[in-house]
């Protein structure tokens, strides 16, 4: 039997994974799985670290002490609010999280006399992929902790939650933590992309937190993290283990985001890595008067990531993936778009310009999607096609067994993208759609289609494209004061949730674009925030993931704005770099997706 | 007859221009070539950017007052050294500027009294590729002109040299002026690459400087720009046409330094810019620990700038073309010498790293040169090769007609690669390297030789690469605190040498490792940079380019290190991004490679 059955009322949630893994689950649990992970994270690297060599800024970050909400200065008073539900399937939810469901929201307030609390041990795990910030949580929580009593103790989880499945940790004491504070990067104890979704795994957490005497867990990640922290805490209650689970909101994505969290943390310093960048790159292509630049940003299901840097810095083109969707286009829709503005700025003389593309555009493109989905299926274990020898033995094969409509779209797209639709594939055998270079793809697309109309005589300019693409450059940055401030605050008030008991709450922090003194603390159920969705064709918890939306006030903001962008002025910003000392409205301000939508601007 | 002949004294340095398109000249004239750069460059958007939005930090830089030298606070008194001569080819570089040959090298001290002077009406022009800090050598000039008398004005001359030749220009008032200050970017005025080298040119300069009155131009360019402004001083001078010409020294490749010019403004940005980047994907790395990331870095023909953010940064890997060529290294030679460093790291469990790559390395790698030297010299005006259809067929007319060695390695090349140098080719039929995509020949190759590894097993290691190339973010950067006030210096400095009367000069600013204050300021004659070099099989007088020197401080140091940064211990440096407020050791400090060749570190 499954080991998961053991644990009926998560089989829904679970279903899925189990039917597609179920073979490989007794082999993985002998082998614990991702030992890779755990095998390549190398604690020398910690004592290595603590001897580095800095730069000038790190030096001076170091000494840095983040702004924190008033409520969290002392000791405080957990204020319980109403019953919540969750904002979808309210009876599926509620019979998944019996023990979770249900919980009041939380709110922080002052109260007289010292914080102070039994010794607790809690462990810390980073979940997924690296967001600035993370670092602060982690140094929050430390300070937090030892507030409430010197004596309790913090571990971390070495490379994600697989650290706690393999037990293996690192006591995080004041000379490690002074290490990392204000800095940006994952590297103090590791992330990982394990999911924590298995009973076996959950147990093996009780055996390591048993040793350690840890009575908490804080897991830092995304929605699925989350999502999975919540369905650990269920596990744990029902278990009577006594090992309460808080989540925490991260993702530079932006798409943890809902009525009670503002933003996910990493979102401000990232945006503002990207920006800067593009603010740069449009001084220089407003100096040269040559180039146009296509510019890929990271962010792979929503769009929120290249709306941000748009406000920041007004490109003459920023594509939103979910409004491609909606507004069912083309290839060639987006293509025409793209054509369109490139020929009015040319008749202005400007052929120059800048395009921002969200990573997972070609997702959203329905069309695209549907030829996607036909590869993954066709060729996902075909083992007839890995026979094939030759690029074009392999595009004739894939041409017969597509159907007419993708076929017509396959034909069309330029060789290269083709060939990395086909040939470069995952483990399982899907797509890389990250991997696919959608800046080069629109570039040479928009080129073929800038000639045909100048030998049509429509268009008399001259198109040259250069590409760029973010993603990496921001993840790790050095948080800006607002990520710095935000975090630490999360970690701070997360020792107050676990102080009191809580259990399947995330750390909550709002009220984001009043200064910090001002900001609300306090905690969410997780659950609150779930619904069921389709994933992998099965029905699932999960919390909603928040895509950008065009009934939005920074969408809207953007709409009523881009044609003026994308017109012969040149509405250009230049943000520049993140600045972390200064007048306050250079260093402290949130981002203005933040800003607009909390009505602030 | 060719019209340079007019100009006999020059004749050498032009004759080679002149015999490779003679027949093109009559033609220009008439037409005023570069009228492209031109027609593109709108007038209309010096209006926009005074209307324009700005960021929070584009308004707090507009009020930053940039530091200066002592000297150059109040009046001044030019003293003169002893005369100089060139740093060789004393005779042929005397011969060939009679004028401003063995000028004195010129200091400025402060002097009591008001500064004044008669009111001058000036032009400047930015030249070539774009550098943080252009616009406060304008502003610094501006103001300086001012101070020595209000009626004195300021003319840019548009996009770049032909603006002097083609009379188009625009008076910069303060209004202009104060919305440039302390930005990025050349867009006040633009610039171009159209070379001042032919005396039609030159005698075109004549006219609209009559016509404006203006008495002196400064020319803002990197080696041959600068070169050119002394060509273009000793002609004026031979004419006594009573226009003055100074140069400023500026490249972001810091490529334009010697005995006199510590270092060219622009790169101290651009490099910092680059390292924030670098040390950001070096704190990814870091955290995520799967990736080797591939870097390539602008920076054309010498490798300051990979060099620079090394010593900014501590990568695993950084290549220096300077050590390639003088070690006489082979494409294989590089990668054996990069997968060394993969091997070693992986097998103390640290599989991710970061190699930097300067742009250049290919046209330094000896057999590559002979081989893109053979491709260029074959497919020039090729019509044979022009008619071939079909990448295969052209493959295999490019391989029979190489020499075996240039062949073989052309065989070896990755197929991409092939392509990129046969296919895709500048309009004077010549590969277009700084296209080429190093960082992807590499990281194939390397993977490659990998594999070969591990089937031998002699490697256990996983390999997954990614690249990334930056250029256009760092060359319009908002100028660091350095080149703000080095730049700013640079302008107030030029407008006394022009006061003065001087010509054929360089701004000079100088002992830029100590505070602002206590920089020199001064001239030097650009002559006296001079010697006779080879270009397009012409000797000609040209101001030495400074490639990376093997035995300098910069290079000496980065040899020293370069184990133990490869080496399995993290020595990743994160400097963050470029600070413009906060501790001066944050915020004012020049470049590592400054500092090492100055002793000041």
């Amino acid at each position: 039997m499954c080991p998961i059955y053991k644990f009926p009322q998560i089989n829904l949630y679970m279903s899925n994974f189990c039917c597609n893994f179920a073979a490989k689950l007794d082999n993985r649990r002998k082998k614990k799985p991702d030992n890779r992970i755990n095998e390549e994270y190398n604690i020398q690297n910690i004592l290595n670290l603590i001897t580095m060599q800095k730069s000038p800024l790190q030096i001076a970050r170091q000494a840095y002490q983040p702004k924190m909400p008033v409520a969290l200065n002392g000791n405080v008073r957990l204020v319980e609010g109403a019953a919540t539900q969750s904002v979808a399937d309210q009876e599926e939810i509620k019979k998944l999280f019996p023990n979770t469901y249900g919980l009041p929201l939380i709110t922080m307030e002052p109260a007289p006399g010292e914080a102070k609390s039994e010794a607790i041990n809690v462990g810390v795990i980073l979940s997924g992929g690296q967001a600035p910030g993370g670092h602060n949580v982690i140094s929050g929580l430390f300070d937090g902790l030892k507030r409430l009593n010197p004596n309790s103790k913090l571990y971390g989880f070495l490379g994600g939650p697989s650290g706690l499945i393999e037990g293996k940790y690192q006591e995080l004491t004041a000379e490690i933590i002074d290490e990392y504070r204000n800095t940006g990067g994952f590297d103090i104890i590791g992330s990982g992309r394990t999911k924590l979704e298995e009973t076996w795994q959950f147990d093996n957490g009780i055996e390591i937190c048993n040793k350690l005497g840890i009575k908490a867990i804080v897991i830092i990640g995304g929605d699925d993290s989350n999502t999975n922290a919540c369905v650990l805490a269920e596990y744990y209650l029902q278990k009577q283990c006594g090992i309460q689970v808080i989540g925490c909101p991260k993702t530079i994505d932006g798409d943890l985001k809902n009525e009670m969290i503002e933003t996910s943390f990493g979102f401000d310093t990232a945006c503002k890595t990207y920006a800067e960048l593009i603010g740069n790159i449009q001084r220089d292509a407003n100096s040269a008067k040559k180039y146009w630049h296509f510019i890929r940003l990271m962010g792979r299901s929503a769009s929120h990531i290249a709306l941000e840097c748009a406000l920041q810095s007004q490109p003459n083109i920023c594509l939103i993936s979910e409004e491609v969707e909606a507004k069912n286009m083309t290839l060639n829709d987006i293509v025409e778009q793209i054509v369109e503005v490139i020929v009015d700025r040319s008749n202005a003389g400007l052929n120059f310009g800048t395009v921002l593309i969200p990573e997972g555009l070609i997702e959203f493109i329905p069309a695209m999607r549907v030829l996607i989905q036909e590869l993954n299926d066709l060729l996902a274990q075909n083992e007839e096609f890995a026979t094939l020898e030759g690029d074009d033995a392999k595009r004739e094969y894939v041409k017969s067994m597509l159907t007419p409509a993708s076929c017509a779209l396959y034909r069309s797209l330029p060789k290269g993208i083709a060939r990395q639709l086909t040939l470069e594939r995952d483990p399982h055998g899907n797509v890389m759609v990250s991997l696919i270079e959608t800046e080069k793809l629109l570039i040479e697309m928009v080129s073929k289609r800038l000639a045909q109309l100048k030998a049509e005589g429509k268009y008399k300019g001259k198109f040259s494209a250069l590409n760029h693409f973010f993603g990496y450059e921001g993840r790790c940055a050095i948080p800006s004061n607002f990520d710095a401030d935000y975090c630490y605050s999360i970690g701070v008030n997360a020792s107050h949730l676990i102080a009191a008991g809580k259990t399947g709450y995330m750390s909550l922090v709002r009220n984001l674009t009043k200064p910090a003194a001002e900001w609300l603390a306090g905690g969410v159920p997780i659950t609150m925030m779930m619904n069921m969705e389709k994933r992998n064709g099965k029905m699932k918890p999960v919390i909603q993931k928040a895509l950008v939306e065009l009934d939005g006030a920074p969408f809207k903001y953007f709409k009523e704005h881009r044609a003026v962008w994308a017109d012969s002025k040149t509405s250009y910003i230049y943000p520049g770099p993140i600045q972390y000392y200064g007048p306050t409205e250079v260093c402290d301000q949130p981002t203005i997706t933040l800003k607009l939508e909390r009505g602030a601007m």
